[in-house]
C-alpha cells in the first residue's frame, strides 16, 4: 500500500547519494542499502497519506529523514566501535574513520538539500532542530557512559533525544506539509516520540539478547561500552549487595570478557530487567497507538498502528 | 566599520552553541573562540552592507557560515590527525574523536537552524549545496592523497570544493537576502570563489613555511599526509629525474622524518614552487577584486577589496 511511495523514496535516496567522487556513493550505498527497515521514512509517508496529503513533498522529506539517520549511523560507528552492524562490518572498519566522518557529513548536507526541495520552511525548522537534539543526546550518552548512578529519568532523556527526536520529527513534518491543525501536528509528534522510545527500549533489551534463550550475535555492544541502559537501571533497582558490586565494577571497568557478559544476562533475567524493559516498550507503543485515535480510520492509520505493534513484536 | 555587525555575529555564535549538555559549549567554544579570523562571516556581513541591505538576516547567515566552517574543522581534525591547530591541540586530542564528531554534527545542525531563522529558502539552498560540496572535496582530497599523478586541474577542483565553495556561498547569500539582480549575485559568487582559492593557495604555501626563511611551527601537515598540493605539483613539473624520484617516494610513503621535510622545502624553493603558488594566489585574489568592479565604491566594498589583499599578504 505504501509501496509506491516507498519505492519513490528509495529511488530518490539512490539518486541523491550520487556524486562525481565515486567513493561517496560506494560507501553511502554500503550503509543505505544494508537498508535496515526504513521505519522513519515510512512514518513520514504513511502519516502524510493518512492526512489525505496529495503532493510530493513527503517523498523528499522521507528521504531527508533517512539520510539524517544514515549519517548518524556512520558517525555512531566511530563513537561506538562496534564490530558488526546489521550483520556487516561497520563502514569505518572497511574504509576508515575519515571516510565515514566525511560521507556522513555529505549525507547530512544532502538531507538539507532534500528539505529545501520540500519547500517547507517549517519542516526545515523541525528537522534541523531534531538533528541538533540527536547530537546532544549522543554527547549526553557519551558523558553518562560508565556512570552507574544514571537514573531512569536521565536514561529516558538520552533516548528521547538520540532516538525519539527523529521519529517524532518524521511524523510531525507530514502534518506540516499537509497543512493540518496544531492538534493533529501534536498528535503525530506524540505518536513519533512514543514510537521512538518503544523502538529504543526494545533495542536496548535486544542488546542483552532479549528474552530468547539463545544469545545471538550482535549482543553486548552497550555492555562493552559501559552504557547504562534501562535493563541495567532496573537490575540495579532490584540488586542485592553482591549484584550492586558486580554492576559497579562492570559498568566502570571495560572491557569485560564474554563470561562476565553472560553473567550480566543471567542477573538481568533473574531480576526481570529485560521483561521490565519490554513492558516499558509496550507501554510507549500503546501511547503511540492511542495518539492515532483522533485520526480517521483508513489503511494508512492502520499501517501506523501496525508499525507500533511491529516495533515491539520484533523483541519476541 | 563592520564591528557592530561582527559583534552581533559573535554574540549569536556564543548563544547558539549553548546546550543543556555542558560538554557541548565547552568543546565548541574551545574551537570557536580559538576564533581564527572570522573571514567567512565577514564576507557575508560586508557584502550585505555593501548592497545596502538593512535587515538582520545577514547576521544569522554569517553565524551559520562560521558554524559550518567550525564543524568541518572539528571533523578535519579526525581526518588529518594534525598535532596543532592555530597553535593549540586539536579538540579530538583533548576530548577524543567521538566528541569531536558529535559536536561537529551539533554545530552543523545548529547552522541549519540559523539559516531557517534567516527565512530565506534560496540562501538555504546555496548553503546546503555548499556543505555537500565541501564534503565531496574533502573525500576527493582523501582519495587523491599519496597520488603523485594528481594534476593541477584536479588540485584546483579539490580546493574549489573543500575551501572555495563556502567562501562563494558566504558571498552569494548576501545578494540573495538583499534581493539583488542575478548579475550582482554572480559577481559576488565569483568574488567569494576566487578569494577562497587565493586563501587556500596561500595556506598550502604556508604549510611549507612560505617564503620566510625560518620554518615556524605548524608546517609540514600536508607533506606528512601525502597531500599533493600546488607547491608539489609545480615542483614536479620542473623536476629532474632525482627530484621526481624524491617526490614519488615521499608522497607515497609516509611518515617521513623532519630532515626529509627540510629537503622538500629546499627543492620547492630551488624550483620556485612556493613563489609560483603565491603568484597563483595573487592572480585569484586579483580576480576577486575585479569582480567587485560592478558595485558602488563604499566603505563596505573597500573592506571586501582589502580582505582580498589581506588574504595574500599574510604569506609575506
Amino acid at each position: 500500500m505504501a509501496e509506491g511511495d516507498m519505492r519513490a523514496v528509495d529511488a530518490l535516496i539512490g539518486e541523491r547519494m550520487g556524486s562525481p567522487v565515486p567513493l561517496i556513493p560506494e560507501l553511502a550505498s554500503y550503509i543505505v542499502e544494508a537498508g535496515g527497515k526504513r521505519i522513519r521514512p515510512l512514518i513520514t509517508v504513511a502519516a502524510a497519506r493518512m492526512l489525505g496529503y496529495e503532493g510530493n513533498a513527503h517523498i523528499a522529506l522521507a528521504a531527508a529523514v533517512e539520510f539524517i539517520h544514515t549519517a548518524t549511523l556512520l558517525h555512531d560507528d566511530i563513537v561506538d566501535e562496534s564490530d558488526l552492524r546489521r550483520g556487516k562490518l561497520p563502514a569505518n572498519q572497511v574504509w576508515g574513520n575519515p571516510h565515514s566522518v566525511l560521507v556522513g557529513d555529505f549525507l547530512f548536507a544532502r538531507a538539507f538539500m532534500l528539505m529545501v526541495d520540500s519547500k517547507s520552511m517549517d519542516a526545515l525548522h523541525v528537522l534541523s532542530r531534531a538533528a541538533a537534539v540527536i547530537a546532544e543526546g549522543e554527547v549526553h550518552q557519551l558523558v553518562a557512559a560508565g556512570k552507574i548512578e544514571t537514573s531512569r529519568d536521565e536514561y529516558m532523556e538520552i533516548i528521547g533525544a538520540k532516538t525519539a527526536a527523529l521519529f517524532s520529527a518524521a511524523a510531525q513534518v507530514s502534518s506540516i506539509i499537509a497543512d493540518r491543525p496544531q492538534r493533529e501536528e501534536d498528535a503525530l509528534e506524540t505518536y513519533g516520540r512514543e514510537l521512538g522510545l518503544a523502538f529504543q527500549l526494545v533495542d536496548d533489551a535486544l542488546d542483552y539478547g532479549g528474552l530468547a534463550s539463545d544469545l545471538g550475535k550482535n549482543t553486548g555492544d552497550d555492555f562493552r561500552e559501559g552504557k547504562v541502559t534501562l535493563p541495567v537501571v532496573l537490575a540495579l533497582d532490584a540488586a542485592d549487595e553482591a549484584e550492586r558490586a558486580f554492576w559497579t565494577r562492570v559498568i566502570r571497568e571495560q572491557p569485560q570478557d564474554d563470561a562476565t557478559f553472560d553473567e550480566a544476562v543471567t542477573i538481568l533475567k533473574r531480576r526481570g530487567a529485560l521483561e521490565g524493559t519490554l513492558a516499558a516498550a509496550r507501554a510507549h507503543a500503546q501511547r503511540a497507538r492511542d495518539a492515532l485515535a483522533i485520526f480517521e480510520d483508513n489503511p494508512w492509520s492502520q499501517a501506523l498502528d501496525q508499525l507500533a505493534e511491529f516495533v515491539v513484536e520484533r523483541a519476541y
